[in-house]
């Protein structure tokens, strides 16, 4: 029995993490397992931490969640397509079975945090984390906190520019040809026909995921003034892919935003994960430790 | 005389405006002025403020400036192609005639800020405050505190899609067609022939304008998740513009973002600035508040 670690859960809408460690990032016990309906869902959570003995809990949850302290319904999934998962009230949920701090907030704003403390913007104030993968999703933390508003940012729904010859139509349910609309991993499938891990040695397939890609990161860095852009999730494996990005960025950008990160040291500001495929659950990690700290 | 009071100076690439006002926003006294080369300008500033004991001074400036505080051109106009312009040390040319906390940010951060305090986001804890005039600038304040970064946004320059059938190639030096050189003052005269003012009865213009400014505001939405939206400048005094603009956001999003204020009020969500044309001097009072609190 490992005790008084923290405790982090990392939500997704297919699967979900669950992990004991420590205030420097360490992940000491993790299981994954298939997300099914709440109860079920929850019931193998409450199964793996009760074994050990919590300083808190952290979690980032797919979304739309609630953010909001002063709402009724803070701490809940809320209008998820899920359908079991709508109007979950999470963290309520995690509260009932261990009386500890409980940080909650979105998936990719955890794994922001988490880069920011443990990963690849460590010693900075603030970064983007975008993951590309089943969904497009950026966290985001300004000046050390994490970016909350209205409600929480929905980053990966932006319009971008078509490229002139992509005959796809797009494949958002709510937005059609939004930039998750055209550069998920299921969009990629559908305009090619075949997995993004199957058409590696496809450069148009890169070249044109470059494209609505950095039209992306451009259009954050203009509105967010991000310290360091952190690009994740499986769609960003393909190595290629990176480079192209960087290169469409500065092109776009045009030396108008006149700082020497991105004049000069591209390589270091638009960058892979430094948690690699632990930002998630480090996220998580982070949210409890923040979570225990206030 | 009056003594003691906030000193406000809204420094435009045209023409400045100081004025002496209270820490309620209150303009007691003010002037304008075309602005000239600096040394001229900073006479005509000194000139109007040496008569009046200052508490402290705000500045909201043209940029691109430098907030980095740990900077050692803090406080600077930079890269500006206004040519004398170009390395103005701005707080410290204040500095020399007054030995007072000093508030120095963007024209749209400070306006963003004097909407929050006494405008219309009194009450809100952020907002983001747009112009549409000679450029296109927005700034934002985010759970009490404006943005910055890795230098502070641009968000004028974002790129959105084109209209099919706009031919006007767009007039931004540095990306041609982005959000300000398609959708700003100048470029509406371009394409047109006419300046916006002398185009009011031509629904057309307002439907392809509002077209361009209602994918910014959505972006922005979803990238910042604002807690109220306020458009000023002078495009925006066509009141035609503003219900469009509104329509075409809500239309954009579908639902996506599931908040009441989108969904139910976006007449109070996307609103014109409460302080009306003094939103950038009393932003500027706003940030000789914040100076002198701090």
């Amino acid at each position: 029995m490992i005790s008084l670690y923290l405790g982090a859960i990392e939500a997704g809408g297919t699967k979900f993490v669950c992990a004991v460690g420590g205030e420097n990032g360490e992940v000491y016990e993790r299981v994954t397992f298939a997300t099914k309906n709440p109860s079920e869902t929850m019931e193998e959570v409450v199964q793996f931490f009760k074994s050990h003995k919590l300083k808190a809990i952290g979690i980032g949850s797919f979304g739309p969640v609630d953010l909001d302290r002063t709402s009724p319904t803070y701490g809940y999934i809320t209008s998820t397509p899920k359908l079991n998962w709508s109007n979950f009230p999470f963290v309520e949920e995690i509260k009932k079975h261990f009386n500890v701090p409980i940080g909650f907030d979105t998936d990719v704003n955890a794994a922001a945090l988490g880069e920011l403390l443990w990963g690849a913007a460590k010693g900075e104030t603030g970064c983007i984390y975008m993951t590309v993968g089943t969904g497009i999703g950026v966290g985001a933390v300004i000046e050390g906190e994490l970016l909350h508003g209205l409600s929480h940012p929905e980053m990966g729904h932006i319009l971008i520019r078509r490229h002139p010859d992509d005959p796809f139509a797009g494949s958002c349910p709510f937005h059609q040809d939004c930039l998750e609309g055209l550069a998920s991993g299921p969009a990629i499938e559908k305009r090619w026909g075949k997995k993004g891990a199957e058409l590696a040695d496809r450069p148009e397939v890169w070249e044109l995921e470059a494209f609505y890609l950095a039209q992306a990161v451009a259009n954050y860095i203009l509105i967010l003034s991000p310290r360091k852009v952190i690009l994740g999730g499986g769609v960003m494996k393909q190595p290629q892919l990176l480079p192209l990005v960087r290169q469409k960025v500065v092109h776009l950008l045009n030396g108008y935003v006149q700082h020497e990160a991105i004049l000069h040291r591209i390589d270091e500001y638009i960058v892979s994960p430094g948690l690699g495929d632990n930002a998630g659950i480090c996220g998580a990690l982070a949210l409890a430790k923040r979570a225990m700290e206030q």
